[in-house]
């Protein structure tokens, strides 16, 4: 019988073992596809003027320390038209110990400089033995741009959008010598004026956008209804990845007002689930070929089980459980070369090759998130990859994200790693 | 490369694939832990007579063939207080084709008779090879017993929970030589009357109850709340197995109202995986060594995932996402000993041994619903166990299942096969 523990932190930490400094500094630069910025207090403002009615702007002030609490703590405060959205030290806790991360507000001067300021950001890549991070929003902007979905001033709204773009490709992603990847934000309630974004975007670099892992729970159309195919077109058309992050359908579960956190973060991946359920039923990899989509911080685990249960529950005749018209094929055929995870500490991913395939998984260091793994991203890179051939290995960490974002400087020094498969 | 095809429904079906004749002759009776009756007629009416405003019954009448359909078809409909409830095929479809099984509205008379006839029942299971049945209620009573929850008379509600507990104990469990065993209700609605049905059943050859997989859904209090301690001491002082079917928590999640059903079926797992969260989380295999809970119809391949990802996010020090105060070791410390999974066709379980343990698996049969095996439940357990060894294969098909609910027929046949671990 073997033992009921599963994973023992404290192992982990033990002097001698897991990777050695030698493995450490001879691992090529990984590619992490899931890292989040702070987005500048100025951001918008600069552009727009700082008219606090209307356009997004930060306020430093002190606010209750948490729902409920009588103490106050200073922090700085997105406001924008009703919202008012505190900086949280969960959002932003790079550097910080665990025992300091909470769901605190705090100033961005608390925070490491790197959130928000990009040399800074490619200093710490470089502590960390990151080569290219793919980089996303965070808790104001949040994970498909929701907070302008949700505006009243829809045209304003447009516009910020369009900033926020201009800034991540041309002050983060151009002069990055591809080291930072842009994951665009696009007006979800309008898909003519989100494919046109796309295309503005891909026209000058743009290769990902964030969108919705359930956009009906954003009160918009379906996967089902035909509405988004103007944006998937445009994405198959320009190579761009739809990357949807956990948290881009605004919900999460859990079970009970007084249940711990954990559940619902342990159990983020559910979403995810439903999404993957969606995409491989609703045929967008049927009419458009070239798509690809990515999962972002969702790791793989879960996905083997989902897809064999889908796989049995489908029918090639007529079944009251399954899309109609039916899939030709099981839903399984639509996931290669169309379908990737993003895993951060997930080893069983590595069981479970035969399913997803040795080229759909990426890893991410979600720099500067609790579940971030920076300074240490080598080390768990290589704990995660401990199992598998050195080629496997490098397609999970490095070649895969390079191929999904077309990152050509690490494309050209490295032809397809052979696995021998 | 391997192929992106999981699974093949069509090569499943080929002459001479799987296990042959004579291997599905040899094979030991089954022990299955899930299986449903569907409640009789005058089940209630019998007892308590037929007062139309009060007591459950059956009307047949015709009634839609669907949500805004104007066909009508004749129908078996429960009634009781304000509720109306029809037979709907795929709640009782065992021996229908494939393409009969939809959400149609019938009458108990199409239904095959075992759904319904204790003797009718045990023919079934041995025409499928199947020596032991753990059986559950159907979609008028539901899989905790919500219908009485939802009673607005609680004290004839607590008579019907009494009622339809003495008719599966002593019309089903009794007379039936331990080959069907009851998984009872109990009144939800108040902790003591439920822990005093518990200890009730248990005198007279109870060993299963059914409970909510997270409580808080149906408005009652949390796993975290501590009302429901009566309940599980009254559960592991009886060796009574706290059993959770799909479905117990009356949610199901899925993407958009025009979604396909197979999004919400696929994704049932996504309820008992937070079940399994509050489980570990809530500290109740702790203070009740001896408690033992089954996920019934929730299969096994998602747990692994999910308990490395519970694992990594456990600390032993302070954590803003953990329980309070702190497990004082890593959830997967409580898997073993106390967690069941009930699989009905989830290859992915078997690569995961490591992590949940062969002697915590169990087979289920799922007679009479549509992901039901009947009357090919001998071949699709060997498939599911084609490549183990044999005494592993024991276990998972008859072992494990006849130790958790003390099946004392199977157990003195067989003592613990001998895995070599």
């Amino acid at each position: 019988m073997t033992s009921a523990t599963v994973h023992d932190r404290s192992a982990t930490a033990t002097e001698g073992s897991g990777p050695s400094e030698d493995e450490l500094r001879q691992l090529p630069g990984l590619v992490s596809v899931d890292d989040h910025i702070v987005e500048p207090p100025d951001l918008w403002t600069s552009h727009l003027g700082n008219d606090p009615e209307k356009v997004p702007h930060v306020v430093r002030k002190q606010v209750p320390r948490g729902a409920g609490s009588d103490e106050l703590v200073w922090a700085d405060v997105w406001v924008y038209e009703d919202v008012e959205v505190p900086l949280i030290r969960a959002f932003q806790s790079v550097g910080m110990a665990a025992d300091e991360v909470d769901l605190v507000p705090l100033t961005l001067d608390e925070c490491r400089k790197g959130v928000v300021d990009r040399d800074a950001r490619l200093a710490d890549m470089d502590i960390d033995g990151i080569e290219v991070e793919v980089l996303f929003p965070n808790n104001f902007v949040r994970f498909c741009g929701q907070v302008f979905l949700e505006a009243k001033d829809k045209k304003l709204a447009l516009e910020c959008v369009k900033i926020y773009n201009d800034y991540l490709l041309e002050e983060w992603q151009a002069p990055s010598g591809e080291r930072l990847i842009a994951s665009t934000i696009v007006p979800l309630w309008d898909v003519e004026l989100a494919a046109a974004e796309v295309r503005r975007n891909a026209a000058r670099g743009g290769r990902a956008v964030c969108f919705s892992e359930i956009p009906a729970r954003l009160g918009l159309p379906s996967m089902y209804s035909g509405y988004w195919e103007p944006l998937f077109q445009a994405c198959a058309e320009t190579d761009t990845v739809v990357n949807m992050h956990i948290g881009s359908s605004s919900t999460q579960h859990t079970t009970s007002p007084d249940a711990p956190p954990g559940v619902r973060i342990a159990n983020h991946f559910s979403n995810s689930a439903f999404s993957l359920t969606d995409w491989l039923y609703c045929g967008a990899f049927i009419r458009y070929p070239d798509l690809k989509i990515a999962f972002s911080e969702a790791q793989a685990g879960w996905i083997p089980f989902l897809v064999h249960r889908l796989d049995n529950l489908w029918s090639p005749g007529r079944d009251y459980r399954n899309p109609d018209p039916p899939l030709p094929n099981p839903p399984s055929h639509y996931l290669r070369d169309h379908v990737y995870a993003c895993v951060f500490d997930d080893v069983d991913m590595l069981k479970h090759i035969d399913v997803l395939g040795e080229d759909q998984i990426c890893f991410e260091a979600d720099y500067p998130h609790p579940d971030g793994s920076w300074p240490n991203s080598r080390r768990r890179a290589l704990e995660l990859t401990a199992t598998v051939e050195r080629p496997v290995r490098d397609k999970f960490l490095r070649y895969n994200a390079a191929k999904l974002y077309r990152i050509e400087r690490v494309l050209k020094e490295l032809s397809e790693p052979t696995t021998g498969r």
